[in-house]
């Protein structure tokens, strides 16, 4: 028996998520039946995805997400002591899981096989695992760039954002993001942005956008919406191609956000507006981790992990990750 | 010396476009040049997207559209009299046109060679031209039909409309249409359309879109924009795909309609949104062309035309088919 510690999401979130609307809760975990086994989380995530989901998920579950653990106790050949695993069973120190009988909705994956030892394992969580996946595919996928087309990727210092601009940079176009302080752009330019602002300091979006994309953008991957999206559609190219990713902007509003509809500038450019969740791409995964994996070895994707310690702080890591607190991947380290 | 006589654009339109925002002009054509030719209309076409392209349009030119006419005069052996072309020279009787140096913008295009001779000209500006590509391309192209969904047009008895819900059919899609008189919706019903309402008469919009597409919708060609395409993308299914073609609603605007972003909506569903003008696909004309042709041949496509005679009553024309006053596609003969 092995005493294990949950998160409930104990309460419906009111604009921005407290930590007094999370329940910590201790229990035993039970005995392993046959075919399942006992995983012990190394890291979990916190993502901006979690805040939506929300609206659709009764109060009194343990709360979603992403964790990477290890098998401590196995009644599965398969997932012998030691394995390491990726599983969607939530905000939980260890989780037992039915090798046998897996829930479609919450895959347990195992690390490829060939992960490089010296990567740390919580980039499977991030550039390696789902974030990356959201980086290559959504981006790669949506906006099919083209060499020496101009790239504006929104929320650019985050875990996906950060990726997407350097995926920008591999494939030949000219990089631009956009972040809410000036350490984040500086590390922006660090990571070869061709060009960054900060959105808060700037006299109007419109102008930086003019002069950070002065040949227009062709390619947007949106993580913002709203507002800034309406924007960033007055400067998109002919025949551009927008990935709608997120729309952190709006999480914590209760009324959907307003404004001129959009309709008739994807109609007079010919854009192409595309929005996604990753799991769409699914099948393709392995690819990309290999792909995500190699990029990073030959230092052309360099990351950033936002640490924060201990199981007991997830709550304030997550509404840390919401108010923007985060450069690069938001994690959190048992 | 031929008398012609073309109709200016006068004065930018305040709202909904008035006869007397045009004026008549009356003058003898040109002798003509080497390379030129002399072309005398049969048939002008009228169109929504006549109304915003005026928007950056001088005052004082010749208003736009496309015209289908005769080869009277000739100075090219690549047009012999007789030869009918289409032609974008906008709202006249005759045109001058340069073969050997024609315009990009402007192109002069042959009716092709294998045109039914028991298809009435008129149709190389409807079913079988212009009109005809913006269904057949502009649908197939960005909806990407499959058997078995449900396809959604608005403005359906329209020109383009009652083109987009006969190739849904043809693809094993079910079709469902929306229109603005009840003569208009039993028209669709004649046409195949397997759900048709009048949109002006309906408790709501919202409720009507459930009753004729109880199992959600697939594909959504839209010539409406604004609040309507803002109703209906809460009715569309996971991957849903949206083709914008036309925004009629807010073409006499003279602020961008406003309401809720669609972005978040875009994204939880997966959605594809793409505008498109049909020029873009010009390279396959010939295919769309002969294909429309064989199905109009083969009883598939039926179309129907409202024809205004008489070349001073194009603004007429314009103004009643902005208003709705058409069942298929408006021309003008002259």
């Amino acid at each position: 028996m092995v005493k294990s510690k949950r998160l409930v999401f104990a309460r419906q979130f009111d604009g921005m998520p407290k930590e007094s609307d999370f329940q910590l809760v201790e229990e035993e975990t039970p005995a392993l039946k046959d075919g399942e086994i006992l995983v012990e989380s190394l890291f979990n995530s916190v993502d901006p995805y979690m805040r939506p989901y929300t609206r659709v998920l009764p109060t009194g579950i343990t709360m979603i997400g992403e964790g990477c653990g290890r098998v401590i106790e196995s009644k599965s050949s398969d997932f012998p002591v030691g394995t390491v695993v990726m599983h969607q069973y939530g905000w939980c120190t260890h989780a037992v899981l039915d090798t046998k009988k897996p829930d479609p909705e919450r895959p347990i994956r195992k690390a490829p096989a060939d992960y490089p030892k010296d990567l740390p394992l919580s980039l499977l969580l991030g550039a390696v695992g789902m974030t990356g996946m959201t980086a290559y595919f959504g981006f790669l996928k949506l906006c099919e760039p083209k060499e020496g087309e101009t790239v504006f990727v929104n929320g650019a210092a985050g875990a996906v954002g950060s990726l997407v601009g350097q995926i920008a940079k591999i494939k030949g176009c000219r990089a631009v993001g956009s972040a809410g302080s000036d350490a984040k752009v500086a590390w922006l330019k660090e990571l070869g942005f061709d060009a960054a602002f900060n959105y808060k300091t700037v006299s109007s979006l419109d102008a930086a956008l003019k002069e950070a994309a002065p040949y227009g953008i062709d390619c947007y991957f949106d993580n913002v919406g709203a507002d800034f999206t309406s924007t960033v559609l007055n400067h998109m190219n002919l025949y551009g191609r927008v990935s709608i990713c997120g729309s952190i902007s709006t999480y914590n509003d209760n009324e959907m956000a307003k404004g001129p509809y959009p309709f008739v500038t994807i109609l007079s450019k010919q854009l192409t507006v595309a929005g996604f969740k990753v799991p769409r791409w699914f099948k393709e995964w392995p690819k990309g981790m290999e792909q995500m994996a190699q990029w990073i070895k030959e230092g052309k994707i360099k990351y950033k992990e936002h640490v924060t310690e201990g199981f007991e702080n997830m709550p304030k890591a997550f509404i840390g990750m919401l108010v923007g607190e985060n450069t690069g991947k938001a994690v959190v380290k048992l």
